[in-house]
């Protein structure tokens, strides 16, 4: 994979004081190619898929980074890619994904409609579907964040991850456990969100009818099959953040950190900054999962910071 | 100076297209310890004092970014430190700088009170001075930005530089020429500070009497000596942006970047994406010198680039 999905920066947190007094690094993902780490995933799926397949094309049905990720692996892999969206789509997006050379295909409103339109399309036209996370050849991918992160501090305690589908953290765990199995892995939810915990604590795959986040990439309502066999062998705990910490963790990266995190992203350092984690005095790794955010979510995340005690300031 | 000063990454910018077809890395000195790169000279400066200079302590008369470098450095190295602040200091800078174990001393409103203060400081006490630019410890400093620079990129084509003082510069361009010297190394003022362009192109040091921009980092009415002898033998050119393109850049990079820069920061990305290099298909390093930003300046940023076509955007 190397040479196209980039090796991400592991970046010291220099805020002063954290909960617990441990020490924070992040794993930048908002610096990976199409903003978040969903590249290294569907590059690892399409780069695999055999010349056929290939040559038939590939399919997603996701709007949002994992669609983006598609279109430009495909695209960098000279792949036909098609991204089936809403019709109500965001037309930045929708640039966005063609930019990389993607077909946008419109349908409905709801992700049953995309599903449905994408598998007809499938049926007509045999492409091969990229799944966002219950799948083998993503979780692989995404779990090379795992590998680069023991690669650039092998003496970290633990390693928080945020859990949206599972792929993201049942690609860490098994990098990180096969090679460290003493470093903790723990995932983070929101707490509107929070069925991977409920099917961990209950040892069964739990849906939820309605999830209510701002972490607009972690509204999955169950994990996936694979994800949830992997989070339940290898993940210590799962713990949550309210949204008003995910809104406020995204002003204090910002403003503290010096680097933008999407709501999503800042979901495992928000468990660190708010002492969500049940760590004291260890070296921890959050991942910062994406940078997309929209510019007036930012600045709202901005007032939020605002009243908050502060290194920021500047002149000669 | 490894193990305190960090290395910080060389981060490419993923955005599509830049005016000249050029590709751009931003060296992120956002990321370093106290949010910018000031720590290198002012570590390295303090490091090299003889055992009865340390005992004496140091001083400094800048409220800035310099200043807080100079706490920060002097209290990792076990050396007392003071900084010269203006009355009406902002209480976060204050903060920020007894923090890291410095003592505060607050003199008049000008810069030339604190400058005083300093000196009947020195006159009593015998600190050492640190000054900001015009020194061979600080520019050596500096310059390490310009050695990690070609450690993580060898085949770089230009290195893009902001001047202020012309610190950062000189040592950058030191480095870069004994080493590679077929790069380019690329000085960027605000138009409204522009007296180190003016003093390379009239080849005599030149100074303006009143400095009007934006970044506050570079309010410097002269570049020192030394840096001028530097720049005159090493830069290659020193070019201009206007106060709008650097809040711009700000918010291009918050956005497009997911990088958080102050004014300073980002005079010489804004260089690169708004076409003053003149620079075309090549590969382009561009410093971000510094994050530290008041959140309201960061907000003004943000929606200076809102109706501006964005990548950005986020869900499953």
């Amino acid at each position: 994979m190397s040479g196209f999905v980039l090796q991400t920066p592991l970046i010291p947190y220099q805020a002063p004081e954290l909960p617990g007094g441990n020490q924070l690094w992040l794993k930048a993902e908002n610096f990976q190619r199409t903003g978040s780490f969903k590249i290294r995933g569907a590059y690892n799926a399409i780069a695999g898929l055999s010349k056929e397949d290939r040559e038939r094309g590939v399919i997603t049905y996701s709007s949002g980074n994992h669609g983006q990720a598609v279109a430009c692996a495909a695209g960098s892999l000279g792949v036909r890619a098609v991204v089936v969206m809403p019709e109500d789509a965001i037309p930045r997006k929708v640039e966005a994904t063609r930019r990389w050379g993607a077909e946008v295909v419109f349908a409905g409103h709801t992700s049953l409609d995309r599903q449905n339109r994408a598998m007809e399309l499938v049926q007509r036209h045999g492409y091969a579907v990229v799944p966002p996370f219950d799948d083998r050849r993503i979780i692989a991918g995404q779990g090379t964040v795992g590998l680069e992160i023991l690669e650039q501090h092998p003496n970290i305690d633990a390693v928080i991850v945020q859990v949206g589908g599972g792929g993201l953290i049942s690609g860490v765990a098994t990098a990180i456990k096969a090679i460290r199995p003493h470093v903790a892995v723990i995932g983070v939810e929101p707490e509107g969100g929070a069925d991977a915990r409920e099917s961990l604590e209950n040892g069964r795959l739990v849906t939820w009818d309605s999830i209510e986040t701002v972490a607009d990439g972690l509204r999955t309502s169950r994990i996936g099959e694979l994800n949830f066999a992997t989070i339940r062998e290898l993940v210590d705990e799962i713990v949550t953040v309210t949204d008003d910490e995910i809104l406020r963790a995204v002003g204090i990266l910002a403003l503290e950190g010096s680097l933008v995190a999407e709501p999503s992203g800042a979901v495992a350092p928000a468990a660190v900054l708010f002492g969500h984690t049940g760590l004291a005095g260890k070296r921890v790794v959050a991942v910062v999962s994406g940078g997309n955010i929209d510019p007036a979510r930012l600045r709202d995340c901005l007032d939020l910071s605002r009243n908050q005690p502060s290194v920021a300031g500047s002149d000669v």
